[in-house]
């Protein structure tokens, strides 16, 4: 069997990178040849969990086709927020948890989705009807991956299924996942090293909206009013890109992770953010809106806008 | 829970019903609020096999925006394949075992494909997965559209899965599904009370491939050379849907599913004929085209023309 490449999107961040190690250790137990890669290197949070477990980060591409004739995406499907000759090869699998868009196939494919949590919750599924046993370093990277998308469960993405399968993974890798996770989220905040244009795109994802071009950026943080005090320089960074890339709206949404509200700073055209502020009914201020209570882009944000445009 | 409705394509086949009853059945036994219907009569093969199992055939639905919020779609993804209004509703739930294209949304959903014969065949996984018993007569159903599906395992769609659920399947529904399995076909083949309209119309598809504007109609049939008799009328039928409905191209594939070969009438552009003939390496001929080996307008005619487009 020919070998194949498992990855997620741009812009890698916990999931992206253990979905990818996690479902391709699966499918190699179910007779592929595949090899985990990414589309960028792990952040902060994903470093600390790749060393916790033992992982090296995953080699990074920028082209695939130049080695495989068919890929396996995780945590993705949209087009835009994969590699850049996605159109180039067969996607035969893909699992993931998002919304689908911008995503098509010649031939029929293995395609997985539930609106659960996260992408490693449909891992931990699959590895369950595969009867395939998962070994203590996997889980204990599926447990992060889960943990970081739901905010160790304080996301309203978070299900049931998340929240027993983080159990489980936690029993199976011997972690607290309480301690563990506090501890883990913390390794990914800590954004004072980071430029600006570092922490602009480190969790940027792009959206076709109805012909309008979007642009969604996160970043987690313990101290809102400490990121805000770099706003010009985000600003700088941000109208570059829009310039750029044509982006006719760009949200960097700021998240309190302890307490479970986002600023954004919010740029773009005059309709477009007219658009952003009858959404959320929020005003947007010196380039900044008050997001009470959002903290998942997938959810909160997306959808909303996508209707609006 | 607000009731959803649960459909196959247009023109159902035995899978698009099959599939809807049998997919609404089992999510009815997991808390949700379903309907099967149709978006379509069913043919005479889907009419026999309602009848050996004791079904009414579902109520047949224009548009489903009047009725209901969100719909569970099974056997089809392309919204140029669904119901009129399916833009205006959520699509919640999608089993398949095609190819994805022109489908998008704008919430994350719960979307199972493989590539498998047969819709039917997901199902019955996933009836395994959620640990549901089948009774006799949705087996039944099920079996027969998976027979359907394969030509009693004659297409190469068929996997080793699709015998394993027909043989698993029948014994529950109590039928020798190799006699049954004849028997069924048959019934699907007497096209000599089918108006020429009628089966031009009975089992075809659109596809956006790439710009073009392409229809696959497929007939069964145990004497192709009896159906080209009526060559001449159905020229007359597809030359009016071309210009009613802007196709490049049209093919009306008459498969012998006796002995696997099938032949076309192809119509449209010069160019898109052009990229037909060298697709499939035929010459055609007083606009028919011999298709040796092809019975699956899903694996052997969909790819290769959407890629040579």
């Amino acid at each position: 069997m020919a070998k194949e490449l498992v990855f997620g999107h741009q812009n890698p961040d916990t999931d992206a990178i253990g979905a990818a190690i996690a479902f391709s250790y699966l499918v190699n137990q179910l007779g592929y040849d595949t090899e985990a890669v990414a589309l960028g290197e792990p952040n902060e949070e994903t470093k600390f969990t790749l060393d916790k477990f033992g992982f090296n980060a995953p080699r990074v591409v920028q082209t695939v086709s130049n080695e495989v004739d068919a890929v396996m995406l995780v945590d993705h499907n949209e087009f835009q927020q994969s590699v850049s000759d996605i159109a180039d090869v067969q996607v035969s699998h893909v699992v993931d948890h998002h919304r689908i868009a911008n995503f098509n196939t010649a031939n029929p494919l293995f395609y997985r989705a539930e609106p659960l949590g996260c992408t490693s919750t449909v891992i931990w599924k699959l590895y369950h009807e595969y009867k395939t046993a998962i070994p203590k370093e996997i889980a204990g990277i599926m447990m992060s991956s889960i943990i970081s998308d739901t905010l160790l469960f304080k996301s309203p993405t978070t299900t049931p299924t998340d929240e027993i399968a983080v159990k489980d993974l936690a029993s199976l890798a011997g972690v607290d996942y309480e301690a563990y996770g506090l501890e883990m989220l913390k390794a990914g905040t800590d954004l004072s090293a980071k430029s600006e244009q570092e922490l602009v795109d480190m969790d940027a994802k792009s959206f076709e909206m109805n012909g309008k071009n979007v642009r969604i950026a996160q970043v987690n943080t313990v101290d809102v009013a400490d990121v805000l005090k770099r706003q010009a320089q985000f600003t700088t960074v941000i109208n570059a890109e829009i310039a750029q890339d044509r982006y006719d709206l760009f949200v960097f949404v700021i998240t309190d992770i302890l307490n479970s509200n986002s600023k954004a700073i919010v740029l773009g055209s005059d309709e477009a953010k007219a658009a952003f502020e009858h959404t959320f009914n929020q005003t947007i201020t010196d380039d900044v809106a008050a997001m009470p209570g959002v903290v998942s882009r997938k959810k909160q944000i997306v959808p909303q806008l996508t209707a609006a445009f």
